[in-house]
């Protein structure tokens, strides 16, 4: 067993504490690595149609000869499959199993998988054992650090869930290798947030390496996959509740699930393009309030263009943008407490902040400058 | 406000710690009660058309004299609600109020509004604020201490849910004047529980004054419902996940799981029902092993008797009962690990313990027992 490439990262929550292996090529390895946790030995693997002829097939034979009994439930691809239908389905086809507490459910795929398995996971006989191995970058750097899961409803995205957390997280890098360059250009707009937020060294070093990053080199994709998770993990491990710290890993999301109701997260713009788009314009409004220099916010702007990401709202096709519109999606999102719009705002690269006060008539100005220019 | 006829329970639990406020006619002071905790002002009151003409009056009125902003769902009374459906109907009116993580979901009502409010409030936005009020004896006693939600599914009763521990739970003695007197046995059977499995002291009490509770006597109803919810908070404190100790919460409940699944959770017998006949089994059955005394299952029996439980499958109407069968409900209940079958045992009055190993032949040889004599 090749160990030269791996890194771990822990994720230090007490009792709900858990590791996240990250490696080329780990999926094989599987067995092993989940060796230590001692749990039972039948493991139901959940994944999606896209991954049942490929990551699958590594995953089940490595729990095969590792002598586990595996069974396996195939989701249809794609967001609507987050839905409370599908969610019944699917704790159906797990208690049809014949399941007990010592049993492991094994979300193998992207965020849409890990989030509804999860939330399954986590309800099922009130709770069984969760191994999330992503697949994709957003669900690598972002999604599977932190134990939320949900699915979807009429009202909104990810409005019913739960705070679970796995017991370990298996990210093979090689499972990058088959993912689209748009689907790697969403993750790394997760990826810059961790330098944004709170990390310049990071950021400098994404303006070096970042290209290397989307055209596949497994070490640069490796690292940024390790260094954004251990910075995720040290603000879950200070609020795993969202109580209040958690929040700042939402800049450039307030404004960016804004976006995304207004295109029904369709494909015309996916969450990360929507990240960037809103990580610009958090920064825009931070040099407006007069809280950021100007030169930060142009460089920020400067680097995720250069890497390939959207940074207006004018360069998403066919969308009749309306900053009113996109107000009144910010007023319904989660975020809002007792009225007011939180927003996380910085005071340069890596100074990211918590404003709770927000004024709308700001946001508006931000969203109808982008749009006019 | 009359404070004289108060008990308080605080039910210890790190960050998680909540309080039992145990009295007469106190939905009335439910504003007052609720102040401490300083929540948001919107309150949903989730409760079930049985309740929707009594205790929703008085509890919406106290609020609304308190300056809460509040709004109603009415579920449909049963057990027939606790189904993913209803399930899913409930998360969409909840969402629809437009509700923020300091919203508070007040759960008025019985186990099955207790159990699915409870799962509701645990998942929307991934957890909001919870006061359970129980109105019938069973949930006053059991269902509303340890956190316990739940939702059933094609295969079985509870097997969808969570641990969600509310802000507060206010149990008011005055709800149980309405309840049938069938209903006030049931939950009688849960109370002799916390004295047969801990407490012998306690049991000796309710052989001298566990008809008052029948017969509605407030004191005795108060004391008892205290007594029993302090019990089960300290075992619910040292095994809150129920991993060990809080299994014995189910002295009489595999026998009793396994009649409500033959009879099919209908009127034909009732939970508390079938946790008297099993409670009786379970003294029998730690006779047969030689663990117990002969005198000590008598007494059970007979104060389960006097106060007008049933003690023997015999008593069930209609019911073509069959060992073999009862075995295999047995088998398929989820507190059974690795294959063996977990029973709660005595030693004794008060003296209960958690048995991972007994054989088939020997439960078997019980049931078949009681069916011949």
């Amino acid at each position: 067993m090749n160990t030269s490439s791996r890194d771990f990262v822990s994720v230090d929550l007490g009792e709900r504490s858990y590791s996240i292996i990250i490696g080329e090529g780990i999926i094989t390895e599987a067995s092993q690595l989940i060796a230590p946790l001692q749990l039972g030995k039948k493991k139901i693997i959940v994944t999606d149609q896209n991954l049942a002829s490929t990551h699958l097939i590594s995953l089940r034979e490595a729990l095969k000869n590792g002598g586990h009994d595996t069974a396996e439930i195939i989701l249809k691809s794609g967001e609507q499959t987050k839905s409370i239908s599908e969610f019944s389905l699917l704790i159906n086809s797990i208690l049809e199993l014949g399941i007990d507490r010592e049993t492991c459910l094994i979300a193998l795929g992207g965020g849409v998988v890990g989030d509804i398995a999860g939330f399954a996971a986590s309800t099922v006989l009130r709770g069984i054992n969760l191994i999330q191995i992503p697949t994709s970058l957003v669900a690598q750097v972002d999604s599977s650090v932190g134990g939320k899961t949900a699915i979807n409803t009429p009202q909104g995205k990810n409005l019913v869930g739960t705070f679970y957390q796995p017991r370990l997280v298996i990210a093979d890098i090689k499972s990058l290798k088959t993912l689209p360059i748009r689907e790697l250009l969403s993750g790394y707009a997760e990826i810059v947030k961790y330098g944004l937020l709170g990390d310049v060294i990071f950021f400098e070093w994404l303006e070096e390496h970042g290209p290397k990053i989307i055209s596949g080199n497994p070490g640069a994709q490796a690292r940024a996959v390790a260094t954004s998770c251990r910075s995720k993990a040290s603000i879950v491990k200070k609020d795993e509740k969202e109580a209040g710290e958690r929040a700042l890993l939402n800049l450039g999301h307030t404004f960016g699930h804004s976006f995304e109701s207004e295109t029904g997260f369709s494909e015309k713009l996916i969450h990360g393009e929507a990240v960037s788009i809103g990580t610009t314009m958090a920064f825009d409004l931070s040099v407006r309030l007069g809280l950021c220099p100007e030169e930060d916010t142009n460089r920020v702007k400067s680097h995720l263009k250069k890497i390939g990401l959207p940074i207006s709202l004018k360069s998403v096709q066919g969308i009749d943008w309306n900053s009113d519109r996109l107000i009144t999606h910010m007023a319904r999102d989660k975020k809002v407490r007792n009225g007011n719009i939180t927003f996380i705002l910085a005071n340069g690269i890596g100074k990211a902040f918590i404003c709770e006060n927000v004024q709308i008539a700001d946001v508006k100005a931000i969203i109808d400058e982008d749009l006019s220019t």
